[in-house]
């Protein structure tokens, strides 16, 4: 289960493979086609601070992907995918805090979402052949002012504020999603609770009808959309995405 | 007049300098602070392929920001501007080909539009300060399939499809938006026709209430909405979008 990381050592970005005990940095970016070679080293998890573990040109989100979700906010299930952007400067790494953007929203929401990070540039690409272009796994927090978005009909602003994209803690390049089940806890309540099984569109589609349209580089991002259960966070709160086999995204709320 | 372009010699990018016969290579990206200085050797503009004159992170874009385009899609004039995004897969140079997205798309519109590029780290920046923020001035085609806008409700998939965004020919870093006029034309024929005097929200406004939802960074574009006659586009066709004082963004429709 390799699972890759981004951190910073001395104001450097690197990459490091997560392993018993901690970080161990590698030679170069997993994404330029060779095997980064671990150094011996081990740097204890507790002693770096994760970084967003891609470099992102783009942030393609699939709304509406799960039914019971779509039904909570009174919304057809689509007959195609929904899709939307988040700005690369929404990326907040794990242990990051959400920045609550008061004076403009009063209704901030938690989804959390499996997300496919891409392994190179895929335009075209047949469902067949769609996971052969994923590098690998990571979670991700969809964080929506639910009130702009409503506001606006259009959801960049809603979905866009700095901070409002979490993603991490690393990308797991072995992580296979078959039905592994997904919750949203806040302060350890739960409250999003799902399974990859629901999900309307697989995985393989959404990565062939979204290259259809645009071009997808290595490091983008495509967030899967989010189940059932979404619901206020507030300042003050540690809002936990966990999948099975994965690993747990946390954040905090801070205005 | 600076005008800065960039453009590809032996496959590498580079950046120039807009003079009298042709392009003056630079040495430097004229982002990152200094003053790049030009090279004597002048390249005649015919001998180059130009590329997208800036290397932005996204592309802010702003809805209905002209009375008269709002009236004729139908729509009512916001009271504050209405933001969605365009992926930088997008991105299509000066003399670029936009590709028709046949088989689904059968109503692709242009879009002229006058484009501010950024020329530094910006959040939170004040309407007074915003202007300081500029880097120049570009022209962008937000082109459109109109039919999937519609579908969709989301701008997403109608405006994100690769080559649906021209940018160019050069950033005009002397340029000031005052009351020029944007003409666009399709095979020599006026379709569009505005002025920057009928912007509802204005360009320092619109930079200081983007920087207040995301960071924009250097090399950034913000499209500034487009005036009345949007119209579609068919393959074979040559747009040209002209802002007085600025130039001309040419590019033609193929399959």
């Amino acid at each position: 289960m390799p699972r890759y990381c981004r951190f910073t050592v001395f104001g450097k970005h690197r990459w490091g493979l997560v392993v018993d005990g901690g970080i161990q940095p590698v030679d170069d970016s997993p994404f330029d086609g060779g095997v980064p070679r671990p150094s011996g080293e081990v740097i204890p998890l507790e002693a770096v601070r994760l970084d967003v573990p891609t470099t992102a040109t783009k942030i393609v989100c699939v709304g509406r992907n799960y039914a019971d979700h779509a039904k909570e906010l009174g919304n057809e299930v689509p007959t195609e995918p929904l899709i939307f952007l988040k700005p690369p400067s929404a990326l907040l790494p794990h242990e990051g805090v959400i920045r609550y953007p008061v004076g403009q929203s009063t209704l901030v929401h938690h989804e959390g979402e499996l997300a496919v990070v891409i392994g190179r540039t895929t335009k075209n690409v047949s469902e067949a052949a769609a996971l052969d272009h994923v590098f690998g796994y990571a979670i991700l927090n969809d964080v929506t002012a639910r009130d702009l978005q409503r506001k606006d009909v259009q959801f960049t602003r809603g979905k866009g504020f700095d901070t409002f994209c979490p993603v991490g803690p690393w990308v797991d390049t072995d992580f296979r999603p078959v039905d592994q089940r997904l919750t949203v806890t806040v302060n350890g309540e739960l409250r999003q609770d799902g399974h990859f099984a629901q999900l309307i569109f697989p995985i393989p589609m959404l990565i062939a009808w979204i290259s259809r349209v645009m071009t997808l580089e290595r490091g983008d991002i495509i967030a899967t959309g989010t189940p059932a259960g979404v619901g206020p966070l507030v300042v003050g709160d540690r809002v936990e995405v966990t999948i099975e086999g994965l690993g747990t995204l946390t954040n905090t709320v801070d205005a």
